[in-house]
């Protein structure tokens, strides 16, 4: 079905995903003042009367986003909230609702549809989030699940890409690399069950990486330490598709340049040991590796007191004027130019 | 792939579509004052200050929701969009913004995309509409669009499907059927098709029902005129598995019954004679057909002489006590209970 490869798909290439992006985002105009924020952003934001509401849709499709052969339906239910949720926390704001499509093939019992939404229902409630809307219909394909979150937050609050400044520091929430690193042990895995269905997964101790991968969490945790710390960060994105992509994204948005350190990355013990033994370096896994959900934010030196009263945040270097690029400085005091890598099969610029 | 069909997929059928999710969605629980009015309605409703927001999302897959040998990428964007506002609209509320999520598959060229966002263009610039979020992905199965719109309405004009009262006026606007006929022509031109490849489409002179089936139109224009009149419907909702099923679902949700009449059921001329020729009875089109995207609302009667002003709007019968049920009254004068009929895989209730 797939082979009528159109030889234009090329343009598509070439533009990637952000410049294509922008490419058929620019034909729209815009008629309401209500709509402060749009593509380019985490999220969109629509502002009514001093509060924001911000909004965010992702759409999640069986054998492109996830695969069913690892990924337990009340996992996956669980996941598209909270990566769904992760792009409104990373605008500084708190998730309020979502709304939620489900088009399941006729394979589906509905003891399979009860473990998704039963996963969905259990990031909500952590969260304390309500379902506002619920739609199913019928695939002929494969699941297909849409989520969109909407968020609130106070005109003071909202934190976007661009804002950061000269000398504020780059911090980072929890740590990096370890959900791929339970993509690479899954997909592992299931290369050796398909040579011989018998063998038993060997996925023993590596539970945090698994978990890490299939059911993240939005950080909202972190927006509160914030909000109790009273501290308002200069921009935020969150980490997505590794912390190099984000970072430059964020840096471009704000026009400035960074620098960030090897040897302050955070990368989990288990992250570290796991991939030295599948020879795989940690700094590259940490810096690409998708899927952290963890939120890239700038603080201000003033804060910095403030700051270091929050757990799970780390501070790996600071921002720079735009002509110094964006730099990792190595262990071994090299400094090499951040490069972002994408994941997907639509390049990520 | 989808001949592992389960046994236990009975279940899902026997409970239908909203039996289902009203199953699922209430092992949810509600945290936010703000989640107004959740599942079950047209479309979601947040509450900020004396304004709601609306917002309706709707999933559109190949195969299932359309099918790419006779629809036009340019009228799909549109469609995507024109069917999603139509939830907001039902609401009585005036659209704002759309957030869109396009999955394609890597046999799309830069110009197909091209097309698709140009319909959902003109749709936005159409009814002033605008798009906030923007995200793509690859797909493996076929073409994937996800759609998020976003409409404002102050507290006074809110208007749900519970609120009819006894007597009041049942009205439809412009005309129910025609989406439908459309869609039988061309699933007959598509046979013709398969068979004859060189056989031309003998498509000409049915231009108005192929438009409605493949390019409709929210009726923003209905919402607008019903402002100007200064009429707030007491209940409302969208045709968008016929008039039946529409109608069943307000009256259950005002706790009422209804009748209507078959001489007042608005059908274009073009609509009647084609279903004619195709020896289907036009009433039963109109009653269960799909996608009109007409708004039915009740008005009290005390507003009949300011409606009677606005364009496109018919009444069509009136709203009983519940004890009545639905009843249709025939050309010749017999009485027949209206029944639910939806196009749907998953049984429509």
């Amino acid at each position: 079905m797939e082979q009528d490869v159109n030889p234009k798909v090329e343009e598509i290439k070439e533009l990637g995903k952000f410049g294509l992006i922008k490419l058929l985002s620019e034909k729209f105009d815009h008629y309401n003042d209500s709509s402060l924020v749009g593509i380019g952003e985490n999220a969109a934001v629509i502002a009514i009367g001093n509060n924001d509401m911000i909004v965010s849709s992702k759409m999640f499709l069986e054998n492109v986003h996830f695969d069913m052969t690892y990924v337990p339906l009340k996992h996956l239910g669980y996941k598209t909230i909270a990566v769904t949720v992760s792009d409104i926390v990373a605008m500084n704001a708190l998730p309020k609702q979502v709304t939620v499509n489900i088009a399941i093939s006729n394979r589906f019992s509905l003891e399979a549809i009860n473990e998704l939404t039963l996963g969905m229902q259990r990031c909500c409630d952590r969260y304390k989030i309500d379902l506002i809307g619920l739609d199913l219909s019928s695939s002929q394909t494969g699941l297909a699940i849409s989520v969109t979150a909407i968020g609130e937050v106070d005109d003071q609050h909202l934190v976007q890409r661009a804002g950061a400044e000269e000398n504020e520091l780059i911090c980072v929430s929890g740590d990096l690399g370890a959900a791929y690193t339970g993509l690479i042990l899954l997909e592992r895995e299931k290369k050796v069950f398909d040579v011989n269905p018998n063998e038993q997964p060997q996925l023993d101790g590596y539970s945090y990486l698994l978990e890490r991968q299939l059911k993240p969490e939005p950080r909202v945790d972190i927006i509160e330490k914030l909000r109790e710390a009273d501290i308002i960060p200069t921009s935020m994105t969150n980490v997505c598709d590794g912390l190099a992509s984000a970072l430059i994204h964020l840096c471009k948005a704000s026009q400035k340049g960074s620098v960030i350190f090897e040897n302050k990355l955070p990368i989990d013990m288990l992250t570290f040991r796991t991939l030295k033994d599948l020879n795989i370096v940690s700094t590259t896994i940490a810096l690409n590796g998708g899927e952290d959900y963890e939120l890239l934010f700038t603080v201000a030196q003033k804060d910095y007191e403030k700051l270091k009263k929050i757990e799970n945040v780390a501070v790996v270097g600071y921002i720079k004027e735009a002509a110094a690029g964006n730099q990792l400085v190595t262990n071994d005091d090299r400094q090499i130019e951040l490069r972002a890598q994408g994941f997907g099969e639509i390049k990520e610029e």
